[in-house]
């Protein structure tokens, strides 16, 4: 097996990357920026396949802007020294054109990625692991999985949820004519909602957390990010959206139309296949089996973002959870990108000096307690 | 003279800073981290008067987000633990929000605010300085200039300058018919043509430069903002922007037209006066003679952004100039905030501990050579 590079790849690589998303392109990144270190990541399907995968009418919610230099680093880049924005000439990115970015920083910075390869099974061996891949076994003495989330979205827990559309599926973003039922009601319940309305359907969003009543956090992975609030707003003011705090217990056919019942007492009606955006598991894929997991069902870390249970397995991206923190968004699980670069290279006994520029550029975070985003105004 | 507190004000404060714009407050709270520290700042009009004179119509080109406590603090806070786009619940601010948000922070934080209080002359005094207000004379240690640029605007180097409209007048923002001539393509007369494009008229932006040419830079301080650059597209989409690389020479009144000739022999006609969007001074009011200035005309600094000629005279805000860097954007002069009040601390024999909070929150640099802006992708 080769990672396209000209140079032999050794028995063992120091590090195993799984998924050439932004986390695993991210963490490729950091480690190249690790001297002589050996790695090379894996791909089930092309660099930015999740992002490729978004429908066209979808966008990012952090702006992008070339802010770097100042210690404003782009919101979405993967490494100093680049941002979307730039790239792109885009402030919201859509999934195309940010897999395009991810694309172009892997060919600059020449990271071995090995796409259309997937990963069926991780054990431990002797040397650390031995991934089973589509094109034969791997050895590494450590692996960064990075296979993001969005390939595990959660059902919605209530009888006849098989009967829901899921949010990351195109029927989602059909068009629909009628009443459209949302269940879920953060960022990307919200998104599809407002879509919908955009198009002229009537609307009903169903979540019994109510979470757009924002409260008083400041932290957005609680809270509406200012583009979802502008076009929530919007969309009320159409009188075609209507926001429920009630939880859906159940959904059934009921002719030509879906009854959805509420804990409250009310049903609503859809006329089409209600749409789960209900969020996402961890994906932990083939090394689920690798992780403890928390009370709350999210792996268990230590303060490297390793397994507890199985030393030299890293995690990658949204999935990354820290007492209360949620690292859901790329510029914060990016911030773990050099910090898990410079362990892996420190136990190689490589230089890991470069590794400051991602410091300096604001990309790194070792101290966890110091994440806290609450703002007084 | 007092600054609101029920404190005494001292015969000679620590610190005076002069203008209650970003600049200006963002240095205040700064000046409030420093152990009793004395100090207050006089403002001309209310806080973030420029912003409240900003056309309706006119919004930030750098997008907020609450990214605090990632190290992606909101590129247009004035303090950590600060979000317009917290507090505003938008991306892009406009005038009146931003200023609003200025005004919260300067209450929530106690910064002692003497508004309605024109500074008209400053000189030097055996203690510091002696500062000549509407309101009586003010004794200050140090003087943090912070007056803004947008009171100083530059009108255009040619025959008949006289005859156009300031970027900055209501006039230039009104409805025209037919066709308008804009004199300056960087943000401000790309803002301004994209406006009058997307109101109909026929636009023709005049620039020998050609900035709308971004070439290979990454600044944004010479490249045009994404939301500029998808506004500019648009624009150019409707058949009725025509972007002109030549250098205007002159106006002269034809009838009831204008007619702007151009470097390259040719001349552009226009059915009202043309816009001049033709940048700012550095606008030094009362200091102006404070300072040495550099061959460009830009006032010289040492490294601490203080006079190289008046000792104790800071200049904050977008007239920042270091070699060929310039600070024009908050998210840029806002990281010499800490720095000054650090200064001015340490001098005064104060605590300036508090102060690496800006550090954490991406918001210091000391270091100016590392503040290049080059990206790769």
């Amino acid at each position: 097996m080769t990672f396209g590079t000209p140079s032999p790849v050794p028995r063992v690589l120091d590090a195993l990357v799984i998924g050439a998303g932004p986390a695993g392109i991210g963490t490729a990144l950091a480690l190249a920026a690790v001297e002589d270190l050996t790695f090379g990541v894996l791909e089930r399907g092309r660099i930015g396949q999740t992002f490729l995968d978004w429908p066209a009418e979808q966008a990012f919610l952090t702006p992008s802007f070339t802010g770097n230099g100042f210690g404003a680093t782009d919101l979405n880049a993967v490494r100093p020294e680049t941002s979307p924005a730039f790239s792109l000439g885009v402030d919201y990115p859509d999934g195309a054109q940010y897999a395009r970015y991810l694309r172009s920083v892997a060919k600059h910075f020449r990271v071995p990625v090995l796409d259309e390869t997937e990963v069926t099974a991780v054990a431990r061996h002797a040397e650390g692991f031995e991934a089973q891949s589509s094109r034969g076994p791997v050895l590494a003495r450590t692996i960064v999985w990075a296979g993001g989330e969005f390939h595990d979205p959660l059902p919605p827990r209530l009888a006849g949820g098989g009967l829901c559309d899921p949010a990351r599926a195109a029927e989602a973003w059909a068009p629909r004519a009628g009443r459209v039922v949302v269940i879920g009601g953060y960022e990307s319940g919200l998104d599809l909602a407002c879509h919908h309305v955009e198009r002229g359907a009537e609307v009903t969003v169903v979540d019994g957390a109510a979470p757009w009543d924002a409260g008083s956090g400041s932290d957005p992975s609680f809270r509406l990010a200012p583009r979802s609030r502008i076009r929530l707003r919007a969309a009320q003011r159409t009188g075609r959206l209507t926001l429920t705090g009630a939880h859906a217990t159940g959904i059934k056919r009921d002719g030509a139309a879906w009854r959805v019942g509420l804990d409250d007492g009310t049903r609503v009606r859809a006329d089409s296949r209600p749409i789960a955006a209900t969020g996402y598991g961890p994906g932990l894929g083939a090394v689920g089996d690798l992780f403890d997991r928390r009370p709350d069902g999210w792996p268990e870390l230590d303060e490297d973002d390793q397994s507890t249970v199985a030393q030299g397995l890293f995690l990658a991206g949204p999935a990354i959870r820290h007492g209360g923190l949620k690292f859901c968004f790329i510029y914060k699980f990016r911030q773990r990108f050099a910090h898990i670069a410079r362990v892996i290279g420190e136990r190689a006994g490589k230089d890991v000096g470069a590794l400051e520029a991602w410091r300096a550029a604001g990309m790194l975070t070792d101290d966890l307690s110091c994440c806290g985003v609450e703002c007084a105004c």
